[in-house]
């Protein structure tokens, strides 16, 4: 991203607010906790790995004013506030560990003053961003191999440069395959309710130089049995030990076509976003939206007052589905309940 | 319905303009061909069924005031109109085989007067509203086997009273089995781009009283997973041969996740939506709809100008994914090739 999708700037945090594109092109600050919590709740900041970078400078934002002079107050103040981070999206599981990871590094340093922890923490959460920055490029190196020049990819909701601090994920890869000089051509589902793959995926690809076409959610299959899509590569929020992978609502839709049309199905994650306290995705909780962004989400109300609305914001698609992950570790494939675990040990590429 | 969805009244076509539903409910007038060809070609009216009477009472507008005398000036003039007609929905079996009758009609009562002909051609569309009344009715009662208290139906877009002149297609087997005092729950998809599940399909059923439950296109494959699904019924636009059936876009992705979750498909279609001059789906042709749909449907744009989009209006279910087709004439099972044939040379039940 030319601009940086989420910064620190003297003691507050810019953003870009997501929810204005590709209309208007507008950063925004935070000044408090609250706000933070607001702009991931209401998607002004979304992607898993935004949502993490998001939940570390909320962090540090909520306890650089602090007035606490021993850590134990310290400590206590920073339960407080990224427990309060955490409710903002119940499954991001990016935005937990980037939290969790905020949390020890303060514990670590206990040691030093209140002043000095919380230069400790931005830098954390500093560090945190240029991992990101890393882990995004070396999803885009992993994943080259599996594009080739004339290749048609299809994509589900935003994996890209908004969704992290850098190149994004399932984007990553058609970046870096674009800039090795591969023609590629990218279908970019819309993504209901939030059309963050009509509103972000076709911006970001369009000023990359990326040739994209939009199509609605329930083009996918009529498209694919055209014959014209090579591959599917979508984003993940949260990935269990055996390869179960939550993802914005509709990517299960698309795996399943995917098969049916004999389609790879690739997922591009950095491997922060591994649980391996999950054994499998019918433990992942699915955060369950309002009914307005389905009944008024365009400006104008599109179904009738009072209308029951059922809303998951993302869905699991089994393993079975899912052809290979592409990491920032590398490329790992089934069976994943050994696949992950050997990436899981070996040394890292730059996510801790 | 209570209010007719077409209708013809004192020299003019009555027709509600869906494109306002479900927040202004209003009837507009036809008064020439042109304004009947707006209202088919811009969904004011739509749905195969509906389609066809707007396509039949349109020819009577159209040749209603023609200073024709002889039959062979009069033939031409509604071969005109029928051939413009046409031009309007290419997709749309009903609205040439409801032309082609009122072009028979006229040959087989070419003695008489232009003026008694024009009356004869009224009848003759009033004949095919009264059946597609029949029509709606009879589905209902073949599919009530098929649904059973406590079942929960997907359907997708809208194929409803609005969609025909009475109790639609798939929703006619919904409403029939409510008023058998079975109790059922439907979920509807909400159809993009243009929504005719969010806006007509829900409307229809509460004013019905029937439980609803409105969900985006790309959250059925979780709905389904999730256990709330005991079977599809959709409806269709055009049927080949072989049981390959045209509808919605989208259509053909809930078949495909209907069949990965071990769920039945069915569709709901008149005998008249039977074209037995395609062998298979691969000869209907695919109508293409304008970007402005998908990028600006509803008051707001919601893509980046410019972008590329690619809309086909339908997409053709192999005959392989779905279970039955439930018709006015009865239910008929694979293999199609047979059982439709059959179903065609049995005596009719109302449809032509």
């Amino acid at each position: 991203m030319p601009v940086p999708t989420i910064e620190w700037v003297d003691g507050r945090i810019r953003l870009i607010d997501q929810t204005l594109l590709p209309n208007e092109f507008k950063q925004i600050y935070c000044d408090d906790v609250e706000s933070v919590w607001e702009a991931i709740k209401s998607l002004r900041v979304r992607g898993a790995p935004a949502i993490g970078i998001a939940g570390a400078l909320g962090a540090v934002l909520g306890i650089w004013r602090s007035a606490a002079t021993s850590y134990v107050d310290f400590a206590a103040e920073l339960k407080k506030i990224t427990d309060y981070l955490a409710t903002s999206r119940p499954t991001a599981v990016n935005l937990f560990w980037a939290l969790d990871r905020i949390k020890k590094t303060a514990e670590k340093h206990k040691a030093l003053g209140t002043t000095q922890l919380k230069q400790v923490l931005l830098d954390e959460a500093q560090q945190i961003i240029e991992e990101d920055r890393e882990m995004c490029r070396a999803i885009g190196q992993h994943g080259l191999e599996l594009l080739h020049s004339g290749d048609t990819i299809l994509t589900h909701c935003n994996a890209g440069g908004l969704a992290t601090s850098d190149y994004g994920t399932a984007l990553a890869v058609m970046f870096t395959a674009h800039e090795a000089g591969k023609n590629i051509h990218v279908y970019a589902d819309e993504t209901r309710p939030l059309l963050q793959g009509a509103r972000l995926t076709t911006w970001e690809l369009m000023q990359a130089g990326i040739d994209v076409t939009l199509i609605c959610d329930n083009m996918a299959a009529q498209v694919m049995k055209e014959g014209k899509i090579q591959c599917v590569i979508v984003g993940a929020d949260r990935i269990a030990a055996n390869g179960d992978t939550a993802n914005k609502i509709g990517t299960y839709n698309v795996a399943i076509l995917a098969k049916e049309h004999g389609i790879p199905f690739y997922v591009a994650a950095p491997t922060s976003t591994l649980d391996f306290s999950l054994e499998n995705g019918d433990l992942i909780p699915i955060e369950q939206r309002g009914a307005a962004e389905i009944t008024e989400g365009f400006g104008t109300r599109t179904a009738p007052e009072g209308v029951k609305v059922y809303s998951p914001a993302f869905d699991v698609t089994p393993a079975r589905l899912i052809t290979a992950i592409i990491t920032d570790g590398g490329i790992v494939r089934p069976p994943y309940e050994m696949s992950l675990k050997t990436l899981a040990s070996e040394p890292s590429t730059g996510v801790d």
